[in-house]
């Protein structure tokens, strides 16, 4: 990644230094530290001996490996380890005194059945900063279930206020209960690594999926308890000012946010309909919101209809209204912008080749993130990491050969 | 909060000690803050005399005070300042030489209209965190134009791929190109506050809506980048596994995720259609995604439909298959789950009284976060702040009565 300036010095990232012990599966946890790694960690990906993580087997695939585990687990390095043994649990011990994080998002009560929860690593390492994720967090009535992003989505309300008011409940896309909750790990390990900075403490802490999901739900939870009163399914409207909608164009979907008196007034005058300004059923937002359905989106949906994306975006983009298209995948992919941001940046990978994954969405001016390694083949860093730990050739290859590592 | 011992003595937040002068208006921004403050850290809410912070006239409103405003700034301190007078720009010049980290989500330029740009602000305080968060960034082909949630979830792909295949692009119902927004600039301000302690140097940092909207989608970008396959709309479903769905029962709708081939069998046991596990249609994960819709998903809307959501959980819960309910905004506040994981506490406001807010859901057992304090009045810690530079009481009043303050 290129500084603001324009060179190309070296800066390494903001956690430079930092070694994080990665026993993460699946998404939540390992986007947590895939953002860690992006600004400079040093994170160890612990895998299974044999199979390693559930995503290498999740699709897309090329020449038998998984693109998802590459994009996902990009910067970070890997070994192999199996933790059901003694041998397993000495040498994750071992590295435990070499490392600031320790992160898992396993059921809760996994890590301590191994004999690795905090109660005990932290008698080796007391200033370890130990971070754990899951569904429902490893206290409260609902601890012990298993949970996957819909279920958080789900009992976390999100669903229930996602979609039209005449259709059923919707599930984000993508699995935003998982990747929201690792962000928040991610900003708890680095509150940590602070807050140990200044005291030399090391602690525990803990994201659940749930818990995550009720946090970002906006206004709705105060609406309901200042007011008794429930949001629904609003569809893509605001429901407290308006025009703000998606709207059918010729050739797409386009939204408008016209979301003040000045905003309504410009994009009035842009469709070439400034009477509608004075219209007494649409003076004020409170009543463009009231009459929104009956008298104002008709005349948007006809309004864009007659127009192709790009007529529409040219004549929004003159006015000054905030507009935008729905891009598919493709578009937004091949947008300039993506490319301007580096939000899709090549990694390359020895299996795939090269690749193009999502890149770092935290700019830091001073010491930038980056995607700078490919996902690490399983195992490929095991004799690295146990050499640096004193353990030798001939024992590794015993390791190996025990399914040890 | 209570510690997990079930103790009360006060432990600090991760963030005590450091001070942030807050800028921010609107969600994004504030919700970044918010995250600071919950851990520790003292904001100063900076707003414009008179009418302050957008969001104080967002609903729901209770005696005239927003409750969105309420849970949004809560443990925040306030204070007035007119930044286009010399004396303000004066007073928070003098305020950032006290202060860690400066944040504000203006359209990129208005702080340097305003002359107080990181450009100035390194120069009076060398050790400054400068973050910004906007929709397009200060870079970028579109880095001039505004954006709202609805802009950055289309020209992001999200919109693209949240609904049903056989419907219209949604939008999230809450912003999260907002809040996912201001949580990632919290994690840039951390990442600067641990690098800076381990040199010194501060850093300007920033963060774009539609950057993180890209960041995540998921599997969705190396899906179209690896195998040129676009994502589209999906429902609920996985697209990749299966059953895992929504399905609408007597009183309400369960989603289902048995996204393994045991809780597969487990399920057609626990449906008392063991048969099922042997049909050829339906042997494998992949034959089971394959005949989804023709095959298998008829069989789980009439199984569903012939019970009460109480009567689909108690079933799905002995046989262990992960499930949930689709609760409304009512049913989660009210759920003990919520309860028991804090995730709606009180607050005692000076105007709306009693209200119950989102509350903590990074879960820091070291140093918990809290909510512990109402959201500023307008301007209610002007004196207390401005008297702490040394600031006299009739300057501080001459101050007032010229709107400077």
């Amino acid at each position: 990644m290129k500084n603001k300036d324009g060179s190309s010095k070296i800066i390494h990232g903001a956690l430079e230094g930092i070694r994080v012990l990665d026993l993460t599966i699946a998404y939540n946890g390992p986007f947590c530290t895939m953002n860690l790694a992006d600004h400079g960690a040093e994170v160890i990906k612990i895998e299974r001996p044999g199979t390693g993580d559930q995503t290498r087997e999740w699709p897309p695939f090329k020449d038998g490996a998984s693109g998802y585990y590459a994009f996902l687990n990009r910067n970070k390095k890997g070994m192999t380890l199996n933790l059901r043994t003694e041998e397993g649990k000495f040498i994750f011990k071992e590295l435990v005194k070499t490392a600031d994080v320790v992160v898992n998002n396993f059921k809760p009560g996994t890590m301590e059945k191994l004999g690795i929860g905090y109660d005990v690593l932290c008698t080796i390492h007391p200033e370890i900063i130990y971070a754990s994720s899951s569904g429902f967090g490893s206290y409260g009535p609902l601890s012990n279930r298993p949970a996957y992003d819909n279920i958080a989505q789900a009992l976390g309300g999100m669903m229930s206020i996602t979609g039209f008011p005449d259709g059923p409940p919707v599930k984000i896309g993508p699995a935003v209960g998982d990747n929201f909750t690792g962000t928040y790990m991610a900003l708890a390990i680095v509150m940590a690594l602070y807050r140990r900075e200044k005291t030399g403490i090391g602690q525990q802490l803990e994201v659940a999926m749930v818990d995550t999901v009720i946090s970002i739900l906006e206004g709705a939870v105060i609406q309901y308890t200042l007011k008794g009163e429930m949001n629904g399914r609003v569809g893509n409207i605001d429901p407290y000012t308006s025009p703000f909608d998606m709207y059918e164009c010729k050739d797409g979907y386009i939204v408008i946010a016209a979301a003040s008196q000045n905003l309504w007034e410009d994009l009035c005058r842009a469709m070439g309909k400034p009477e509608l300004i004075d219209e007494p059923d649409l003076l004020t937002t409170k009543l463009r919101v009231e009459n929104y359905f009956t008298k104002l989106k008709p005349i948007f949906v006809e309004w864009a209809a007659g127009y192709t994306l790009v007529e529409l975006q040219g004549i929004l983009k003159e006015a000054g209204i905030p507009h935008a298209p729905v891009l598919n995948i493709e578009q937004m992919v091949n947008h300039p912008n993506t490319s301007a941001r580096e939000m899709v940046v090549d990694i390359e990978d020895p299996v795939l080749g090269t690749i193009r994954v999502p890149g770092v969405p935290i700019k830091m001016f001073g010491t930038p993130g980056s995607v700078n390694a490919p996902a690490p083949l399983l195992g490929q860093h095991n004799s690295a990491i146990l050499e640096s730990l004193g353990i030798e050739k001939e024992k590794i290859q015993e390791f190996k050969e025990r399914g040890i590592i």
